[in-house]
């Protein structure tokens, strides 16, 4: 092979994907290669744009290319629910879903004494902030059912429950030990619809 | 999400590399997001500067970042062995063996009337003419033992025939219906080195 250096330098960097191996790495590269102008320069100049772009809201943790995301910039979101998830993949899978007209909060995590990660690194101070400042009426759980998932929850509940929000969370439609992201569309809208109080 | 159209834009063409579908697709470039300094932006690079030098060797076939790959540049390639593959993906297979020190020559796929491909399309008028040009002494073929790699590779022995070369292939440890890309180095080694006259 040629121009060695650069190509086994971009299979290494295709192999830390999730979901891609080595050698699916390989693969993925020479397709590329073959496939320049349609798919390699496009696949560059994407990447490079999204990642110009790309930051975090400053408001709710989403993804986005502003200080604040579209949906914490939208009118039409203020609904008064909030909806809490671990991860943007979560909310990526709740806007896929189309079940919830609401707002997000992005903990980024799930709380984590042995890897050090508390309240403040979750955001939740910020949580509770928001409820007061965008009039709040309802805080939807959505955490992942599994251990962490749900200490979590518990400890975001206990915070919040002077605030006098109602607080609730996903019905237990969603499987135990399962995660949001895996779940189809209609196990997401069961789960949320028949929420019940935390 | 926000930043929408790039993003999805980005998944969608993620979700066309081989091994990945539309689910890893909106993983792997959320990963890549999370990872903008060290995974996304390096990836945009490198996939910029490698879709700017790539091009095909003019000799052989292989990929390349001149006109000439570095293995046709190599004097030390110059063994008077050649050995014809189906695609790049198997002068990789074989150059990460590291079995072989001679010289390729990459047809990009095998005769098939059906998809009107024919022995020009397949650069086989210039196999025989680097015969000559490169005093090779004999041509290895390396063909997926395929039904369409086995009808390739009996065409290209008869086509070399009146050239005196002496035509080999590679012996049968390669699996019936298996492709070179998938085997391990120690199975090539082994079906090169018991190469047998064809
Ligand atoms: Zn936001
Ligand atoms: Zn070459």
């Amino acid at each position: 092979m040629d121009g060695h250096r650069d190509i086994e330098a971009l299979i290494g960097l295709m192999a830390r994907l999730p979901g891609l191996g080595p050698r699916s790495a390989r693969r993925a590269v020479l397709h590329l290669m073959k496939k320049r102008d349609s798919q390699l320069l496009p696949l560059a100049q994407l990447m490079s744009d999204v990642g110009r772009s790309v930051r975090t809201c400053l408001n709710c943790g989403n993804l986005s290319t502003g200080d604040i995301c579209n949906i914490c910039n939208s009118e039409k979101r203020a609904n008064g629910q909030v909806c809490v998830v671990e991860d943007v993949a979560d909310l990526w899978a709740m806007e896929r879903a189309q079940v919830f007209s609401g707002r997000y909060h992005v903990l980024g995590g799930t709380l984590s004494p042995l890897d050090d990660i508390g309240p403040d690194d979750l955001h939740i101070p910020k949580l509770r902030d928001r409820i007061a400042a965008e009039g709040l009426r309802e805080v939807i759980l959505a955490l992942n059912a599994t251990v962490d998932g749900q200490t979590t929850a518990h400890y975001v509940a206990r915070e919040l429950a002077p605030t006098g929000v109602t607080v609730s969370s996903l019905a237990q439609g969603v499987p135990v030990g399962g995660e949001l992201d895996y779940l189809d569309d209609g196990t997401l809208r069961a789960a949320l619809s028949s929420r019940k109080p935390f």
